[in-house]
């Protein structure tokens, strides 16, 4: 585990570097969380100086001076030295920071000023397209966007699909190849199952989630559950943003935020479930590896399986509720305290097909994931036309979900994703609810009585098990390699259509046999 | 005012470097306000390095070269280009700019490295010391430092003393020579008026100011007052910190803070005039020069002119009171509803030597900087010695204000200044409460009927006289020159003496004559 010592010069360098990126952090988190409105202008000015500045650190001479002491710069294979004085992890560094350094000189220094100017500019006329339903003024700037992102494809280069350059940026590794069976097993499943919950006769009775609940006692109540979670307040935040995220600045500042409407239960909470998962993955990476690739995250599609773990997995789950929905009941008497716990437990976990994505439940949410990746892939595969994108969208929600947006800011405006350039992201949801179903039933599998434990409140060892297993490793597997070597087996849509199909028929009493395969 | 499009390159490169600083200043508020305990570490390495980037970027040949085009860099003296091209910002930005390179470039890199690992280790002893009275564990810490400032010195140069390099940093253009005669002056007259107080039979009524006043409502109470002293918070914050401080990262994004204890009605709302003092000035400087130093403030003396002229000259007087007290009373009319307006503003007014200078009155507080001058200039100049230094300071106490500390926490060891080689700084205090006195007579004078307007509420003629005499200049004028320009006269202490010894005499009842010169 120990990284050599003689990688000090390289790992010094990587870690100013780091320092860099970390205050960025720090002015964004400050941009969404306290920042006066005044503020804005001046700070995009600065995050942009200090990414150059990042940027140029990465791909200087010194840098590559460093790591080349080690590998074969124009191939990537390690050099006997490497082989001979450094570890599995040593490798692994090495392997990552070459990969890192490689694809940002791929990119020339005025595509990448480029790219973030027209970035930044859609990003602001997305607001204003969403905000006055106006696709036609978004698209000139989506249209300069996706071009971009062709071009960037060409810079990085592909066998199969240009799609695979972009994806791989977000999950190293992932591939159209890849991705194709699994939404093909997905698609079906789900979509039989939709109908199957629709056709039940069981209506959850929702409107008691929609009561009045005090907002500083929804927050309170949100901090509650992440320290029963194991986040740590001595080394992070909860604050509230106008969308949730969660950022580090190092594995002992970690931040998560929520936001709070009075009269939705269920979004304070999840949001707060949701970025504990992030933030325990965060919070969860080794100090020691601070600055280093071995101490960031794999990707997001692993990162995304720890926030589904805990929002889904645990949090929708009965033994969850067996010890929270008391508490519940206590923090808001008057709202749930004649409410049963099977009222509550449906109406957290109905299912209904719904425009928005962020909105969607547990079940329709990968069908609005899968919706974007086929438009996604068509697109930078070349079939389709920006133009063409409303109409398109439109008809593959009213195929997958049943429903046609009655305006593009519901449909194909809602996301920001794209104004920013940000094509093959959308994907890593889908991938970290599979993984998330992996590495939960693994984990009922190797922690005795684990549901058992979370339903007497005991998060910890759950907790603890995810440390062990996926968060301590940084990058020094690839996210397919730690699947496998956490649960034994590669990547699959099997262990989360399971835990759907069991959960909803019995929710909704219907019979498992017709959708199973 | 504009400065010439010709400089865009320079200023270019300036904003770029100040956008470093200002994401230090970013984390800096941060680390002060919501950073949880477990970041300390990690922020103090990410501002290092930023710190580090920052100074070789002001260093380089690049920028260098920018400057060189404008100004013979041996003599500072300007090229004929600039006198030819330049306006009069323009060629004041060119001299400040190059005193900043000339005084950075002084600097070997190795000694300020050593210097700020020194100062960072010594301060951190330093609060070790304070809490356990200790003055013999910080001694080592504090004879390196003030070693590495005498070695400062050596690089900065100096024609009559080596404690004339330290002033410049903070007070540029201050000298012993200048300094000395002002508290030549100050020192008979204020330890006359204190002696005159002391004797008068009129005995303030300060429990009053002890009551229990709730906290948040103290906090609103001062928010209040900042608004109605025109801080603006669409650009700005009020937070919560151990000490009070302002901070700013754009004339759009100033902040400040404050403190609360809900003993002391005062701590809070002097602590938020104070600030918004500092405040108005941040938000004051021009947008259009944003990154050079005509946008920054021109030194500590000027800011704290700021802070105090708000603080006591308008803060403590009886026509903001007028408007105030009624407010006040509104919001605490359990604790102050039966006090009658003379008793409060006596309370407010009252004077009473202590030991801890932070916590001064306006009219002790000066000798409390003094004892620090002459123990500083002593010790720079080589006649005392760092061992001496407890001794030294009770002795002066003693000589001063009557008082001998108990402990060394309570004396020598109060301040963090020194341990982060901050000499030369406190004097700058001293010149701001000179200068406010200075500055508000002449407000008084140029602005009619200021003082009723202030006791009817108005306190926008005053920010905005403040905002076009002093604020929107930036360093375009030396201190001293800005002075003159304001007030028509070269910095002295007879107004402020005049300002204390009427204010006093009145309030404590006694006749003036004896102690005026």
């Amino acid at each position: 585990m120990n990284v050599d010592t003689s990688l000090t010069p390289l790992t010094k360098r990587l870690t100013e570097i780091h320092h860099l990126k970390d205050a960025c952090a720090v002015l964004s988190w400050d941009q969404e969380t306290y920042m006066p409105p005044g503020g804005g202008h001046a700070r995009a000015e600065q995050i942009a100086t200090i990414q150059t500045l990042a940027h140029a650190a990465l791909t200087s001479p010194e840098t590559e001076k460093l790591l080349g002491a080690w590998v074969d710069m124009p191939t990537g294979q390690l050099l006997e030295k490497s082989h001979g004085e450094l570890d599995d992890s040593g490798q692994a560094l090495i392997r990552e920071v070459w990969r890192d350094l490689t694809h940002a000189k791929k990119l020339p220094p005025t595509f990448v000023n480029t790219l973030e100017r027209e970035c930044s500019l859609a990003q602001q006329v997305w607001i204003e397209a969403r905000k006055n339903n106006d696709f036609g003024l978004f698209l000139p700037n989506l249209r300069k966007v996706v071009a971009l992102k062709l071009e960037e494809t060409e810079y990085l280069g592909y066998d199969a699909s240009p799609y695979d350059a972009l994806l791989d940026e977000y999950e190293p590794g992932s591939t159209v190849a890849k991705l194709t069976p699994l939404f093909s097993t997905l698609r079906p499943r789900l979509v039989a199952l939709l109908q199957q919950v629709r056709n039940s006769s069981i209506k959850p009775n929702t409107t008691l989630l929609s009561q009045s609940f005090d907002n500083e006692k929804q927050v309170e109540f949100g901090k509650m559950v992440l320290i029963k979670m194991g986040y740590q307040f001595d080394r992070g935040r909860l604050d509230l943003s106008a969308h949730p995220f969660t950022t580090s600045f190092h594995p002992h500042d970690v931040r998560v935020t929520t936001r709070v409407f009075e009269r939705d239960f269920q979004s304070c909470l999840f949001s707060c479930i949701h970025e504990g998962g992030h933030g325990l993955y965060e919070q969860g990476l080794l100090a020691e590896h601070y600055g280093t690739p071995l101490g960031e995250a794999v990707s997001l599609g692993i990162h995304e399986s720890q926030s589904r773990l805990w929002e889904n997995a645990v949090g929708r789950s009965q033994p969850f509720w067996q010890h929270i929905f008391p508490l519940a009941q206590e923090f808001f008497p008057g709202q749930l305290g004649g409410v049963s716990f099977e009222e509550f437990y449906l109406a957290i976990n109905h299912v209904e097909p719904s425009l928005i994505r962020v909105e969607a439940d547990e079940l329709t949410y990968n069908l609005h994931v899968m919706v974007r990746f086929e438009i996604e892939l068509d697109l930078i595969e070349g079939r389709i036309q920006v133009e063409d994108l409303p109409a398109i969208w439109n008809e593959k929600m009213q195929d997958y979900l049943g429903m046609t947006p009655d305006t593009d800011s519901n449909g194909v405006l809602q996301d920001v994703h794209w104004s920013f350039g940000a094509f093959g992201y959308f994907p890593t949801y889908t991938l970290g609810n599979l993984y998330a179903s992996m590495f939960y039933e693994q984990a009922k599998q190797e922690i005795a009585n684990l549901e058992t434990e979370i339903s007497n409140g005991q998060l910890l060892q759950l907790k603890t098990w995810l440390n062990q297993s996926i968060h301590r490793w940084g990058r020094q597997f690839t996210p397919d390699d730690l699947v496998r070597q956490v649960t034994g087996q590669s990547p699959s849509p099997e262990p989360f259509l399971n835990y759907l199909e069991e959960k909803f028929s019995t929710l909704y009493s219907f019979p498992l046999n017709s959708q199973t395969t």
